[in-house]
């Protein structure tokens, strides 16, 4: 292995990470809209059967190389992190 | 809230898991790379400290909403996931 080979390969996961962060900026965004919208309406916005909803069709249009048991995972941690970051806000309004 | 506001913003979360799913793809990929350039050289694959680099760095640039907390658990579970995909490759080839 040369190091320039896995500096190379190091560089594209950076790029990526960020792009990831970027989307998932992006999507708990969205969410925070999706919650005010809900607490408008009085809804609960915890949802499973969207949740669920959600994983199968990411499990259907996977093609790997994350199985879909990983896959599962680390998207409910995605999803755990956008209702996490609303009660955060919710706790800080508590306080103010 | 009428009906179409909830369905837009879902469509773009769908968009968006869909993205993020096929950024963890090829990143999951590139770390498949990494490690059998590392297997040739008989080095560990499991690297905390380029871990908690790439999440000073994922830090350092966030500028939320996501908080750099919660930040850092939905990266480990992504970090986490690439390396279970290869400790699957070694059992199945154990298995052959």
């Amino acid at each position: 292995m040369s190091k320039q080979d896995l500096g190379e390969l190091r560089g594209t996961i950076d790029q990526l990470n960020l792009d990831i962060l970027k989307l998932i900026n992006e999507r708990t965004g969205v969410i925070q809209e999706i919650g005010k919208l809900k607490e408008k309406q009085g809804v609960n916005r915890y949802d499973p059967v969207r949740e669920r909803e959600m994983l199968n069709v990411l499990k259907k249009v996977n093609h790997g190389p994350l199985p879909d048991g990983i896959l599962e995972q680390v998207f409910k941690s995605i999803f755990m992190s956008a209702l996490e970051v609303q009660q955060d806000e919710q706790k800080n309004a508590l306080l103010v």
